[in-house]
């Protein structure tokens, strides 16, 4: 969310500010996600990161049709969230170390971000079918179930690269 | 997360790292709540955030065990990504607008900290479990516990908030 000069006056002024809100956040991890699949060292993890970055294009892409919808633009927030949550995974990389620590890290930094995002299209998606925008409500519940997918499938890679940076 | 000295050389000294930067996470937000207690209009929001100030203070404590137990210092960590979720709850509360609409921005930032916590637990967990720490597992199991029953009292409260915020 980023500081704005409009008070809030009703759900419908909020839920455009929530939405302009993530999209800056996805925009934010659509530059962030290029260094992480770079520094990750192992295969499936980097598979997951770039098939990710694909992801979140099509995400961007939805709630461009939410702004087009809305007949209103999409800028005028900078998500303060998500630019600390991406600090984190930038210094677990900058850190170095052990490939397999750092992959660990770079997993623990990568659901931390996956984590935010299921908290804000969970409360769009619930904002918006209040406001009797089913359509947007089906975008935002399609984006918020690959979120949750992302989450489980780093999981299960975590499962593995784990176990490698104990025996580190 | 924040900048460190150390390099990450296995999953003990990053499970030690993610302690300390709960930790700082922890600190951060006992320090916003009261804001957020004070702003909130909603008796059940006003309480529910009260009942996890004090909630909060006891998952300090947890942690403060866990490194009593390691015998190592809680603080060195500088967690990022709290410290810009939490502005986006400072952002709301400066807005100003309708009260009912306000009370559910308040809702929406403090499910994205819980979201955040919950993320940061599930991995502590999982890394202590896996150290062979299974006090610690079972002390980041209740913090992890409280944090989702956190989630779902706000949910609750929201759905009453949101239909008020609707009709502003």
């Amino acid at each position: 969310m980023a500081l704005f000069s409009m008070k809030l006056e009703n759900l419908q002024q909020l839920y455009l500010k929530e939405l302009r809100d993530l999209y800056d956040a996805e925009e934010q991890i659509t530059q962030a996600l290029p260094t992480l699949i770079q520094a990750a060292h192992n295969p499936a993890l980097k598979d997951a990161l770039k098939e990710h970055l694909d992801v979140t294009q099509r995400q961007i892409s939805r709630l461009e049709q939410i702004f087009n919808n809305l007949n209103e633009k999409s800028s005028g927030e900078s998500c303060k969230g998500m630019k600390g949550v991406i600090k984190e995974g930038d210094e677990i990389v900058s850190a170095g170390g052990d490939p397999a620590t750092i992959d660990a890290g770079i997993i623990s930094a990568a659901q931390r971000v996956e984590h935010y995002e299921m908290a804000g299209y969970g409360t769009v998606r619930t904002y918006a079918q209040l406001l009797g925008q089913q359509e947007h409500a089906r975008l935002l519940q399609q984006t918020l179930d690959e979120e949750e997918q992302a989450d489980q499938t780093l999981s299960k890679i975590a499962a593995s690269v784990n176990v490698e940076a104990k025996a580190a």
